[in-house]
């Protein structure tokens, strides 16, 4: 897992239920946000619904507890107030993907970046609000705009590693087959069909072996696949011979 | 709400949880994903855990059942195929921002693009990822990479969205000062602070008023904002008056 000084640090304040206290360490944990901070949650802590929804997050193992906002960001130089409702308020608004890049600069010059969550029936407070930075605002439909405590985390955490490659053990295509065992490919398909009457009118055969190649190029197709088209089309051609000697009998 | 066609279609392949699948009928709607598909649940349909999750959203009323992944996809040409574990398959993997950018054009192509998610426990079938044209894989911690299933949705869906401004209700900051009148804030500084004998040694000051001035313009000011910092000023100056005027009787 990366340092806890590389990612910001999510600050979940007054959250009332343990359901959603355990869901946002869980998928903090999917995404390496390393560090939860929990304002007063109303149920007191620790809290044994956090625990069974976290799914052994260590990002709930490691979750400390403050009394106020105040000593929960006392660390932070810069912090993003995330809401659905707009305040009567001066202040920047920005989506999850804008503060996330503004964020990545703010944390490679050496600062702690915040990011606050109000609770689940009301959200942050003004007076939360205003400390921040900026608004943090998702591109939500206005006439369905009530998100999810733990979603509200889980986008966010996800928009932080959205520009990354997918995880180790997903490769790239391998084994990817070469342009000479391609060409043989499309020389053996010429070849059998020139020899089934495909190619009619024969001034279209550039054209319908143009067509036939680009299918083949798009597929990114292996060795493997090539040997296999290979069988393919000698299958087919052995199979018509045959089928042509039943007719002709 | 943007049509149908507009956005990628999801589909649950089996889920076992209704309290899922009604998260993910709510995060859809959230993000103006109006189309959910759901493949032989698990607990049957209609699900009363799904309705209590979903808060009203209306991707729930909407949403379709399936006898069959090969029904519910009938209608798509473009599909991504969303698992957490890596198949020892010949297949592009994408990360859901690179592949929103792809839907993204597929879909302004006139093709509908469905997005496949598989059981809470066992993920997708092969057979499932085959029929797909991509793998879509989102950026985890190898080490805690078990997304929950509505989790999974929700970061799609707000991917989709993540390039989308803030809602309309979110403005930007209205009522800028202008640079006049940020001028007379900027003198009305000056001569009161070379009053005072702030400015020392003097030839100081050009350097030392380009710093109050650069904190000024960082902080987007509006025309209130000025009005109120003319009145501090003016407060602390007469302020330092009396005290001056105490400390002398």
């Amino acid at each position: 897992m990366v340092g806890h000084k590389d990612t910001p640090v999510f600050i979940l304040v007054g959250p009332q239920m343990g359901e959603n206290i355990g869901a946002c360490a869980r998928v903090m944990g999917n995404f390496a946000i390393p560090e939860l901070r929990i304002v007063a949650p109303r149920d007191g802590w620790p809290n044994d619904k956090a625990v069974a929804m976290a799914a052994d997050s260590p990002v709930l193992e490691n979750a400390r507890l403050f009394e106020s906002v105040a000593h929960a960001v006392s660390d932070c130089q810069v912090l993003y107030a995330s809401t659905g409702t707009p305040r009567n308020m001066v202040k920047p608004t920005l989506t999850a993907r804008e503060a996330c890049g503004r964020a990545r600069a703010e944390i490679a010059a050496g600062q702690r970046v915040g990011v606050l969550f109000g609770a689940e029936k009301s959200g942050l407070d003004n007076a939360d609000i205003t400390r921040a930075d900026a608004v943090l605002a998702l591109p939500v439909d206005p006439e369905f705009s009530s998100l999810n405590l733990a979603m509200a985390c889980g986008v966010i955490a996800h928009e932080w590693r959205a520009g990354d490659p997918p995880p180790g053990g997903f490769k790239p295509v391998e084994g990817r087959a070469s342009q000479a065992e391609l060409e043989g490919l499309y020389q053996h398909f010429h070849d059998e069909l020139d020899r089934a009457g495909f190619f009619y009118p024969p001034e279209k055969t550039p054209l319908m072996m143009q067509n036939l190649i680009n299918l083949f190029a798009r597929a990114s197709a292996t060795e493997q696949e090539v040997r296999t088209m290979r069988g393919v089309i000698k299958a087919l051609a052995i199979g018509r011979g045959k089928a042509r000697v039943v007719r002709e009998d």
